[in-house]
């Protein structure tokens, strides 16, 4: 290990430093997403994990057990662990979401079916729990059981509350738990509890993981209306359009006038969209500033991320991870 | 506890038998199911655990504990995980098959929604790795989450076999063991873990839950063709008409002329069925006896069953579990 300090990102300069521990990690996944006898689990995990992805949540686990002084064997099988239920929800996300592209590719509900994303996603969370029970320890096990039960939970409620203007900002935050920031805190946190870490460590280490994905989730709901389509492979205004209640247009709904509210109820919970309405909701977020106070929110969140990780002490991860909180919000101008 | 010899069928008196573990199992299920956040989990959780069924699955594992002498708390988590597990595969299962009707009532994913089933689904399974976290004990975990792996692919490799006349009887015996043994006899072997059994007492257990599940479900797939549909509440002929190559076809297919074999290609294969097609599979099943050669291979796996379990000590929830074997192929005759 030593760190490439050529490379300026940081997420990026974090996978140089684990590159050999990500090797390892990639290796179990490979090995284990096989199938001796359902050749389709391999052809449909591979399309979506070979279309890459950061793999920032599995890098997490692996930063976090080394900046506690890891020196076992684990911290790879639980890195591996969270990309499989990272993995198993993306397949029925798009499912669920009728996706039709992912990264940047068909999605495996369109290039197969969705019957194929379902099994295969529980193929994989299946997997993912022989690969926890490996580590033999009942700590990471609680965590990460409670972790799956809470992202499964918080899409749940995203289904009822995503077309619902009752949703407020506190509901948002917990379908935002749910869905992202569950499994970035239990990645933080089952990497201190298998290095043995003390408890405010690992508290420390919890506390980062689940500001860092509020941030990361927050900026994602953000870039949706002011991101530069062509980075970030979406169009502007899409959950907009698919009736998606997030910080945003909350934020604008919690101030709107009577006729405002007759607006995003007629767009929002009836989906009766013409074409003008994106734009009379950006002029209404604009009104409000909803999307600059969404960009607070989301860089507030960045900054209780560093505080949490400061309180570890001194190390190259630790400031990577630093790096690490200020690059998720660094794509909001 | 007593048996409660006015009982005439195996399961009830089982259930009587065991009718205090039982209460117990369907409280922590209802306590389980419930969700701080999303109430559209115990919705449409209790529709489905609501229906009833027999609670064979849990009911094995509480057998199993007791039969091995178990006196502790936890038969009761696993009873419960057993069962979470399976909601949750039939959730999944609908959805895949598209289906209408579950246990005489509308299927979940037709009252809600796909992505409530899907969702929930995922909820379940989640929670059922909660509960057999609890127990602390790492063999059934290792157990179960290799359990949920099988059924998992035991379920993607139905997918592609079940309309592929290239679908043997060893491949049959695959997905089967996949799909339904599998849960079975990870059912009766953690009962028999968790008493702290002997390896040979833990052995005939799953060897016993794994002929019961086969013989169940090779008896389902024979009622599919010659079943009483009042009784069974399908139509006779549904796995023709949704082109699933069960046991009684295989059997027929295996023995083909050029010219049957071409008529399981039309219907089977390439799914293009006219209405008199089910009476000729019909005939052609007669002509090769296949009906009754599959007769004879639950008859047999209910024998292996028994004397499976014959192996155990003399108790009386030893000889309901034998009448058990025998009573899910008494329906057929």
């Amino acid at each position: 290990m030593g760190l490439d300090t050529a490379v300026s990102k940081p997420h990026e300069a974090l996978a140089a430093l684990l590159s050999e521990d990500m090797g390892a990690v990639n290796a179990l996944i490979e090995d284990r997403m096989a199938s001796e006898h359902a050749p389709r689990i391999p052809e449909v995990t591979a399309h979506l994990v070979g279309a890459g992805g950061k793999r920032l949540r599995p890098m997490l686990t692996l930063a976090a057990a080394r900046l506690c002084g890891y020196t076992g064997p684990y911290h790879v099988h639980l890195a591996a662990t969270v990309e499989f239920i990272h993995t198993a929800t993306l397949l029925h996300d798009d499912v669920v979401d009728e996706s039709a592209q992912r990264r940047g590719r068909p999605t495996a509900n369109l290039l197969w079916d969705n019957k194929s994303s379902v099994l295969v996603g529980d193929y994989l969370f299946s997997r993912s729990f022989q690969l926890m029970t490996e580590t033999g320890n009942l700590d990471v096990l609680r965590i990460l059981s409670n972790a799956s039960a809470t992202i499964a939970e918080g899409e749940v409620l995203q289904l009822t509350a995503a077309t619902d203007l009752r949703t407020d900002e506190a509901i948002y935050l917990q379908v935002v738990r749910g869905k992202t920031a569950a499994l970035f805190s239990a990645a933080t946190e089952v990497g201190g509890v298998i290095a043995g870490a003390d408890a405010a460590h690992i508290q420390a280490l919890f506390d980062y993981g689940d500001a860092l994905g509020i941030a990361f989730q927050i900026a994602d709901d953000l870039l949706d209306y002011q991101g530069d389509s062509a980075q970030t492979g979406k169009n502007v205004g899409d959950d907009f359009r698919e009736r998606k209640l997030t910080l945003p247009v909350i934020k604008a709904v919690a101030q709107a006038t009577a006729e405002e509210r007759d607006f995003w109820v007629r767009t929002i919970e009836k989906g009766r969209q013409e074409d003008a309405d994106l734009d009379h909701a950006l002029a209404l977020m604009d009104k409000y500033g909803t999307l600059s106070a969404t960009r607070q929110d989301a860089l507030a969140w960045a900054e209780k991320a560093k505080a949490s990780i400061g309180q570890l002490p001194d190390h190259d991860i630790r400031d990577l991870l630093i790096g690490i909180a200020d690059y998720v919000v660094s794509r909001l101008n």
